[in-house]
C-alpha cells in the first residue's frame, strides 16, 4: 500500500502557515490537470468556487480556527447525490444537466464542516450497472474503474482527492475501491444520512472513499455530527479521532458467493496476507474449523437473488415512472430490470424481508465472539474493458446485512490493486477501524 | 356526517355505461369552478390532461377492464409531493415553480391505477407550521383549514375530489380533515412509500383524505400493491375490499396532551359520542379504570417536546442548507427553528430514539386486550383565522409510536366540524378500518 500523508495530519501546517488548504488543493489541481483527460473521473467540476473557499479556510486554520479537522479538504461527489451548485445526472441520459438547486445531507454537512465540494464523479446509470460514463482505471486506462462509484474511486485512486463520497447497496463502494487501489468504507446500516441522495434502498447506504484511514473517520465524525444517520438510526458512532490501531485476534473467513470465482491470483494474495496474519498472531477461523461459518456461507449461497427480489421490489418507484416519462432514455438493461420485475409481489418482498431479518440474526450469532470478519474485496484486479464493473460477489452479504466493510488497498492481482476486505459488527464501525488500522500499520 | 356515494360503488355504473369516470370529473369540476375562488385549495391543476385521462379511464371501465377499482378517480395530491407534469413548491416561495421532472412514488401508483391526478393542493411551508397559503375552510372562509395538509383536505371538504394524499408527521393529516369535516388516515409506521415525498421524518407517513372509507381503502390498496410502503416495511396490509363493519368490543380513552386544552364544546360532542358507542354496547375504559391507561397518558404527557427533538435533530437537513440557499425566502419561524436546533446534539437525539422506542412498547402492551383507542382528533372546531393551522395535540401519540389512526367526521363544535378520533395496534390498520365502519354506519 502507497503511503499517504493524511489530510488532517497536515493540521499543525495548516495552523504554522508552512502548508495551505490553498497549496493543497493546487497540488490536487495540478495532479487532475495530468491525468483526468485519460481518467475521465469527473462529470462536473467547481474549481473557482472550491479556490475561492480553500482561501477562507486556509484564513480559519491561520486564524486557529478550523471549522472542522476535514476544513478545507478536497471532496468529489458521486452523480447520485445532490449538489446546489452543480447538477445531479444518476449517470442517465434521461437526467442529464438536472439542477436539485440544494445539498444532499452530506454535502451539506461537508460545507458546513468547511470542506470542499470540488467536483461531481461519474456514476454507473441510477448506482446499478448500467454504465454510460467512460471513467477509466487510475491503474490502467484499458481496464474499468469499477462502479457504481466509478468516478469517485478513480478520483481517489488517481490522487484527484483526498475523499470521495459514494454509496453502495451491492458492492458500489467496496468493488471499485478494490480495483482503483483506495480504501473503502461502507457504514453500518442508517450510518450516514441519505437525505438527498438519488438511492432509496432499504440497504442502501453512503459510502467513504480515500487514501488514508484517518481522514475518512475524521469524514465520518464531520457528517454525523451535522446530519446525523439515516433519519431513525442513531448514526455511525465511535470516538472523534481514530481510534488506535487494534490487532485483531480472531478472524472469520466467509468464502461468500465470491471465492469459488475468485481468480487464482486473488486466492494466493488472499492465502498469503492470511499467512502472514497468523504469523503475527492473528488466529483465521475457516468453515473447517467452526460449523457456525460453513452455515453461514451455505445461507448467503443466495444472496445475490435475495438481494434481486429486494431491490426488484424497491426499485419499481422510481425506475418504472422513468420509463413512463421516457424509456427511450434509459439504458437497454433497466428496461430488463423494470420487465423483469413485474412479476414480483408484495407477498415475495415481505418473505425476503423476513430472509433478511434472519440472515442478520444468524451474522450476529456467528461473530459475536469474534473481531471481524476477512475476506477479498473483489474477485480479482479490475476486470478489462469499460462495459462491466465487475463481480460483487464478495460485496453483497456486508449489504444485506447491514454491517460495516473496509476495502484495505493491501493485496494484489495482476500486479494490479486488490483489496483486502474486513466485514465488522453492526453499529461497531470504529472498532472495525481501529482492526483496518492495526492491519495497514503491520502490512502497509 | 353527510352520506357520500363511493367512488368505488360507481363501477357497475361504469361498466353499464349509465355513469362514466368523465361525467364524475365534470360534476367535481363543476364544484371546483364555483367554490375555489373562495376556497383556495389548488397550488396547481391538470385540467386538460385529466379530462383526457377521464376519456381513456371510461373506455377501460366500458371494455370491462378497469387498471384497479379506483381507475378514473380524480386525485388531489398536497404539494410536497412530487409530480412530473406540475411544480412541487412545497409551500415555500424559494422552492415556487420548482419542476422535479418525475412522480412521487404514491403518484407513480396512482398513475399506474388509471387515476387521475387533478391538481396539487396547498402546503404550510415544508408541510410544517408556518403558512404561506392562504386556502380557506370550506365551511367558513373565516378559518382554517388546519394544516400542513391544507389544502388536501380543504379541496375534499369542499367536493372538489374524493380523494387526496396528505402527510403527517405531527398532526397534518388528522387535524385538518377534522376542520374540514373529512375521513383522514393516517397508516402505520411504513405503510405507504415516501418516495419523492419532499418530507424526511422518521415517524412521517403519507395520509389519505376522503369523503368515503371505502375509497380510502381502495387506495391504499392500489398503493401499496404498485409501489409497497417505505423501503424495509411491509407497508400497509389487509384484504383487497374493505372489511365489513366490526363492532368494537373495547375502547381506551386517551386524554393525550389534548384534552386539558380542548373546548367544552368539543369535550361534550366527545362525551357523548362515548354514551352513544356505550349505549351500543362498547366497552370504553378510562384512566379511571384502568392504571396502564393512566400511566401512558403521563407517559405521552410531554410528547410534544420528544417530537421537536426527534424532528429538530432530523430537519437539520435540509432546512439549513435551505437557509444557506436563501434564507430571506424562508418564513421567519423556519429560521426561529433553524435557531432553536443548533444546540442539539447526536447524543439528545439518541436519548429521545431510546424513549419513542419505549414508549411504542409501552402502547403495544396497553392496547393488547383493546380494539383501539378513541379521543377527539382536534381541541375544537377550526379556529379563526388563517396564520395558525391549530392545535396538534390530540395527533401528536399516534404519529411518534407510528400507529394506524382515523379521524371520522361525526361530531360538531360551534356547528363546526370535528372528528372523532380512533387510534389502532401497528401494522393492523385493516381491522381499524372495520371499527371505523361500523362507528360511520351507527352514528353516520
Amino acid at each position: 500500500m502507497k503511503e499517504v500523508a493524511s489530510y488532517i495530519s497536515k493540521a499543525e501546517a495548516f495552523r504554522a502557515g508552512s502548508s495551505s488548504p490553498v497549496a493543497v488543493l493546487e497540488e490536487y489541481l495540478a495532479t487532475i490537470e495530468a491525468r483526468e483527460p485519460a481518467v475521465k473521473a469527473f462529470k462536473a467540476m467547481a474549481v473557482e468556487r472550491a479556490r475561492k473557499e480553500a482561501a477562507a479556510s486556509q484564513a480559519r486554520w491561520r486564524a486557529g480556527a478550523p471549522l472542522s479537522p476535514i476544513d478545507g479538504m478536497p471532496f468529489g461527489i458521486k452523480d447520485i447525490l445532490e449538489t446546489a451548485d452543480m447538477p445531479t445526472g444518476q449517470g442517465s441520459p434521461l437526467w442529464e444537466g438536472f439542477e436539485t438547486r440544494r445539498d444532499c445531507a452530506s454535502v451539506q454537512a461537508l460545507r458546513e464542516a468547511g470542506a470542499l465540494i470540488l467536483g461531481k464523479t461519474t456514476t454507473t446509470e441510477f448506482a446499478s450497472r448500467p454504465q454510460f460514463a467512460d471513467t477509466t482505471n487510475p491503474h490502467d486506462p484499458t481496464r474499468t474503474p469499477g462502479g457504481s462509484s466509478s468516478g469517485s474511486c478513480a478520483a481517489v485512486g488517481a490522487g484527484f482527492v483526498p475523499l470521495a463520497l459514494g454509496t453502495q447497496v451491492v458492492g458500489s463502494t467496496l468493488r471499485p475501491s478494490s480495483y482503483c487501489g483506495v480504501i473503502g468504507y461502507k457504514p453500518s446500516i442508517g450510518g450516514f444520512n441519505r437525505g438527498g441522495s438519488y438511492d432509496y434502498l432499504s440497504h442502501s447506504c453512503t459510502g467513504l472513499i480515500g487514501a488514508a484511514l484517518e481522514d475518512i473517520w475524521a469524514t465520518a465524525k464531520a457528517l454525523v455530527e451535522r446530519t446525523g444517520g439515516d433519519p431513525g438510526y442513531s448514526g455511525v458512532t465511535g470516538p472523534a479521532e481514530l481510534a488506535a490501531a487494534r490487532q485483531p485476534k480472531t478472524l472469520l473467513f466467509l468464502e461468500t458467493d465470491g471465492w469459488e470465482r475468485a481468480t487464482p491470483g486473488a486466492r494466493a494474495a488472499f492465502e498469503a496476507a492470511c499467512a502472514k496474519l497468523k504469523a503475527e498472531g492473528c488466529e483465521i477461523i475457516t468453515g473447517k474449523e467452526n460449523d457456525r461459518i460453513t452455515a453461514m456461507d451455505a445461507a448467503i449461497k443466495d444472496i445475490a437473488k435475495l438481494s434481486d427480489v429486494i431491490l426488484g421490489w424497491e426499485g419499481r418507484w422510481p425506475l418504472n415512472g422513468y420509463a413512463r416519462i421516457d424509456s427511450g432514455k434509459l439504458h437497454p438493461l433497466a428496461l430488463e430490470r423494470i420487465e423483469r420485475n413485474k412479476s414480483l409481489t408484495l407477498d415475495d418482498y415481505k418473505a425476503a424481508l423476513e430472509t433478511r431479518s434472519a440472515l442478520r440474526e444468524r451474522y450476529a450469532a456467528m461473530i459475536e465472539n469474534a473481531d471481524a470478519v476477512v475476506t477479498l474485496a473483489a474477485t480479482g484486479a479490475a476486470p478489462k474493458g469499460l462495459d462491466s464493473t465487475g463481480d460483487p460477489g464478495f460485496n453483497i452479504p456486508a449489504s444485506v446485512l447491514g454491517v460495516p466493510a473496509l476495502s484495505l488497498p493491501l493485496l494484489e492481482d495482476e500486479g494490479l490493486p486488490l483489496g483486502l476486505q474486513l466485514i465488522g459488527k453492526v453499529n461497531e464501525d470504529a472498532g472495525l477501524f481501529a482492526h483496518g488500522g492495526w492491519i495497514i500499520e503491520n502490512f502497509g
